[in-house]
């Protein structure tokens, strides 16, 4: 286990956020400190294995690019996920832009994430949701936004309209989910990069849930067209853990996409599979 | 009397909610305790007849189902009202969904209101117009929105633009309104609830402002025909006061939905009348 | 240098005001007093010129009249400004109404400006953005919006979406230039008022760059045609410093709005010129 200094960031925008802040300091016993961030008290707890800082800031998180100035070995995102359909679901993803960047970050620049952060997360969300018979379910999404930061960087959300991000059972969900999978870490998966399907990425979902990989960042079909070797590669390169193998969702890509991905692969001397493999 | 612990909700996202706290607190002598609620402090002012909190939460109200938590005999939430019209006015209503709830609650369930606060209420905003020439009508509103609560809820509203929401004169008379209605609280009114008419129910207002009559829940003709029994049951029972009188808006029903409502209080062995039997 | 007490205006709301605070707060050394206004702590800071109070309010700026109950010389509004264009900029400008209040203050009513600390302001915002070679264009806009207050006022802002008011360096360069403009205060400018163009007025942005003269409240070309004598008049009288000029943006007018604006001019006994005579 590789996080001692864990900062979870919440902005006092953010319902959700908000939300699982009081969770976190209501049940995990946060206290407030004489440290502070962007004028706001730094909530802090620690045990033998981590410490956790918990920060409020009053923007936005996805342009927050001041946060590099923290010291920290993790930077947890706890926030709101919105949608248009406005249902229910609990989700993490990595960051980092495959395009431009239309909301925070740089241009085709990816942010470093931990696949087993991401997986731990996605154990206990499954893994409380169905102990609580909460009726979310637990999604993964493919790597998207800002901020750009250079410490490796985990979202996990509650979504997708303001009567979820109040939900007071979500946000209890998600505390507990930062705070048990970090008492309890495991560090006994294969990390993989994903390729294919869509945002949401159900077949990824399915591998997190299901088997003993560890998704680091996703890459839609959406944007497979546009990226390049040097994209690719940051997918490998902007992973904590070293990364044993691609994943591709095959009937998430047409053919030519496929080869791409599959030339790439062989480009970087990269084993790869298909999600169907293993599920 | 029956209310001794009043807790008036403001939301910090609530533009008027913070106007009206504001005045609670420079003029009614709110003092800051080390109870706190969702992160932040409660205030708080007693006299001999009440004890008030006032309670600041983090997010929007309509949906915050865990005010449950607070020790209380009745929740007044201070709210900005929102309408495209952008009129000024100011407006109390009782809180509970007849329908599908769109904006927090639960689905064709009421939450408990008391009469007897919402006409005191609507008198004391009726003087203080008049006393102070101010230019803002006062309305009654139908039963709507969340959030769901075991305790007695009013709303008492300032509408419905971001300009009216900051006006100063409209928070203090807000604030003046809740404070002087509770040191002089008149409980010598009957209780009716209302049936009939439009969401902002003129009929109502002038029962409410001409009358011995105090104003329960009231619904609109738009939901009249998709309640049921057990809906205007809880128009009765979701009412602190004994109700007396079910008080029909003629005008504002057409023959068959007049008659549903004629069956139903036949039913529950109800008195009814016209609004105009009183105008 | 007449100004000895500012008071620099953030609303909680504004992700822009509030970047600007944090680095008046470290940069600066602003310290938290037992002062407070809106519930909120005021920062303060005194060097042996001026004393600054930086205050926090809960709600939007335009609408904040109530911000008349300040003690203080001169009122600088951090804000930021919106655009659909998205493009970013920093800016200055004065504030009251031409035509009907539609985003605050009053009907047909200017607010006090200065126009040395809008020339100050904005020749310190010219030399930072060069010597950090940052790429926002600096620009002034003509007088818009409220509140209506009766002491001084100026507008300083960033824009013109999220990104950029959340930029780090533009909120530094925004709170040097505020602070930097009072303690090397040159009066040493000619005042004038200026008319025509649009809203962003390039020809008076060029005229506060590079000429010795400092420009007051600036009446674009869209609302020339509804101003009566008194609202020019208010253009004179609302501004702090003598006005010994009008300045008109020959091209940025059509004839007719000329002739208004010069019969104007004779009817008041001012002296006119075009801008081209400066440029």
């Amino acid at each position: 286990m590789q996080f001692k200094k864990i900062s979870v960031i919440v902005s006092k925008t953010d319902p959700a956020g908000i939300n699982i802040a009081g969770h976190l300091i209501k049940k995990f016993n946060f206290k407030e400190t004489e440290k502070s961030f962007d004028l706001n008290s730094v909530y802090s707890f620690s045990n033998e294995k981590n410490s956790f800082d918990l920060v409020f800031i009053n923007q936005k998180q996805v342009f927050a690019d001041y946060l590099n100035e923290l010291e920290t070995d993790l930077i947890v995102f706890a926030s709101k996920h919105s949608s248009e359909t406005k249902k229910p679901c609990l989700s993490v993803h990595s960051i980092g832009n495959f395009s431009k960047a239309e909301l925070g970050g740089k241009d085709k620049t990816l942010v470093k994430t931990s696949s087993l952060v991401l997986k731990n997360f996605y154990l206990n969300l499954v893994k409380k949701v169905k102990e609580k018979k909460f009726d979310f379910p637990v999604l993964m999404e493919q790597t998207h936004h800002g901020p750009f930061l250079s410490k490796p960087c985990v979202y996990i959300e509650i979504g997708s309209s303001e009567e979820q991000w109040q939900n007071q059972s979500a946000g209890k969900i998600l505390a507990e989910t930062i705070m048990n999978s970090f008492s309890n870490f495991n560090s006994g998966f294969k990390t993989a990069i994903g390729i294919g399907g869509t945002h949401y990425c159900p077949e990824f979902s399915k591998i997190e849930e299901r088997t003993e990989l560890a998704l680091s960042h996703i890459l839609s079909k959406y944007y497979v067209d546009e990226i390049d070797l040097n994209l690719f590669r940051q997918m490998i390169e902007k992973t904590f853990e070293p990364v044993s193998l691609v994943l591709i969702d095959w009937k998430g890509l047409i053919a030519e996409q496929r080869n791409k991905i599959i030339s790439f692969c062989e480009e970087l001397n990269l084993d790869w599979k298909k999600t169907r493999d293993f599920l």
